[in-house]
């Protein structure tokens, strides 16, 4: 069968993990062989881009290199981000150098993926064709596809945090690059707005909008509502392809009890007007039968993308197009995130 | 008094060590602070830069990072190049994508430099700004100044090693870039031409013609003959500077006994026709007197550049218009080359 899953990064890798487990592969493994036939199974995910920035002339997509290194087996758990046994002379040379963006760590094996990229990038190959080429190395078993090869990055605008509010004056809004926010800032100011600034002229990546027209089922991964799935659903054309695919779209609540499982996914549905609720999450992508929700992250109706939403069982939704299930969410470990993806499928009864 | 002096990296960093141990000054710190009317002595290098290469998309200036790391106490002196306590994470990692140019080997301190180079110069920023922006953080003490700010590569012709001398025919020539031949090959092909490319158009570096102008003696380094100081002196008005200058012109031979102390100028001297003595290498840089010499790498006569030339003591010379003296000539320590620069300023009588 062929699954197709829009995601973002370290959760939504993690999920991805989980897709190999229930297909029965080594998650951390390439695919199985294929058969005469070809194969079996396929996995495409769709991976936001929206989070990629160029710092040091190097440009650094952190969505795709979550993927590629956790389904690879060459991610550091323990830490969360980046490389297995990772070093960190350069960043530190950077620092000597007065040029390090000290709050954005980048280690040396990391380094050398941006420069294998970025070098393949000013050549000329497009996002799609160097992380085809970066796969080849790390042999992930997802077909992982970039949302877009043209460049889409979120903008977060705060209020200037240095403005002394004693001095009677409006605070300045001032725009930080979304790893800015997230990082240096840990997405403690109150963000105004958050636009991934290019999307509305992007298109999607070589590949994206035939994943999905032909999978057997969409998975939206339990991935920000915002700043990861939003942003892939900002680029024209995706949110079109998920309403009218032949595959029914299952989507996940990256909240368990009201709260993010990790990240700050509460201040960025605050920030677009969305409650952290399942419900309010789940309201948000909205039923793919028409006139029964979905929104933008201005908040516009523009047709909703799912058939079912699985909430967390200490959870309660209400969503009128879309079948509720409760299930457990918390992804542990590959197996019991293959059995989210197995009630996934129950939901809207498809069969393997 | 200032002191101007033409040089590449590695030998040419260590005559420099010299010069500042002859002005009293600590060889691996900055130069003393300046008194109320400025700074009694300052020393000045013209640098090579023919053998600067583009790799994984960094602008890399082997010859200035040699005088930088050197002159500041950060090289590694047992290595003979690159940087004291160097790892090498960021080189495996590319090896890994089979991204490697596995014959230069990039240390991850070094690609920090890199990474700062290649960002400011891809800003706009000239290479003399961006060599002083480096210079900066590592204070050597001595003003660097590359040749040019313009794109001067040394290339190398050569006789296709792949050839099947079985197969009849003539071998192809091939043109590879300094570093190729000079490292992965270790000079080791009998090269038919080294060329500097891009020498022919390009303008000296802001500050270089003044400080040969206005220095009270210039010193050739005994760097190679060929692809350092060869490749300065085809930078188009800098030999003619050298020529009419109001200061004396003292050169060293970097052969003792007709051989090199390090790396392969017999090759290079070779290739442009140059016997492998102290009295070709003399005669090839010619006398500043007119009709007296001075060739250029294609043989022709285009004035010479010397008053006076160090050579060996095992050695002897004859060179027409040039005073030749003998001297120890081995740097083997700061101290022992401090001396060489005290029997430079003696040969033309030139008083501290």
């Amino acid at each position: 069968m062929k699954i197709c899953v829009v995601t973002g990064g370290v959760g939504g890798a993690r999920f991805l993990l989980g897709v190999k487990a229930f297909l029965g592969w080594d998650p951390t493994g390439p695919a199985p062989d294929p058969g005469p036939d070809g194969p079996a199974d396929t996995v495409t995910a769709v991976v936001n881009t929206a989070d990629d920035i160029r710092l040091h002339g190097l440009q650094i997509c952190p969505d795709l290199d979550s993927c590629l290194y956790t389904l690879s087996g060459a991610a550091d758990t323990e830490r969360g981000w980046g490389r297995q046994g990772e070093t960190w002379t350069v960043s530190g040379e950077l620092a000597g150098y007065g040029a390090e963006a000290p709050w954005f760590s980048l280690g040396d094996k990391d380094i050398a993926t941006h420069l294998v990229r970025t070098r393949m990038l000013d050549a000329g190959y497009p996002l799609s064709a160097v992380t085809a080429a970066l796969a080849g190395r790390w042999r992930p078993g997802v077909t992982l596809l970039p949302m877009s090869d043209d460049r889409v990055e979120t903008h977060v605008v705060v209020e200037d945090p240095d403005h002394d509010p004693a001095d009677g004056t409006e605070p300045a809004l001032i725009a930080l690059h979304f790893q800015e926010w997230w990082i240096r800032h840990r997405a403690g100011l109150s963000p105004r707005s958050i636009t991934p600034i290019g999307a509305d002229t992007a298109t999607p990546a070589p590949g994206v909008l035939d994943a999905i027209a032909e999978a057997d089922i969409v998975l939206i991964a339990p991935s920000n509502p915002v700043v990861s799935v939003g942003t892939v659903l900002a680029v024209p054309g995706i949110r079109e392809a998920l309403r009218t695919t032949a595959a029914p779209v299952v989507g996940m609540s990256p909240l368990i009890g009201g709260r993010p499982v990790r990240g700050h996914a509460d201040a960025c549905l605050a920030a677009i007007g969305v409650d952290s609720t399942a419900e309010a999450v789940g309201r948000h992508y909205g039923a793919r039968s028409s006139g029964q929700g979905g929104r933008d992250a201005a908040g516009d109706e523009v047709g909703g993308i799912l058939d079912a939403f699985l909430i967390a069982e200490e959870d309660s939704a209400e969503i009128p197009g879309v079948q509720v299930v409760r299930a457990p969410l918390l992804m542990t470990d590959p197996n019991a995130t293959a059995a989210m993806v197995a009630r996934c499928l129950d939901a809207v009864d498809v069969r393997r």
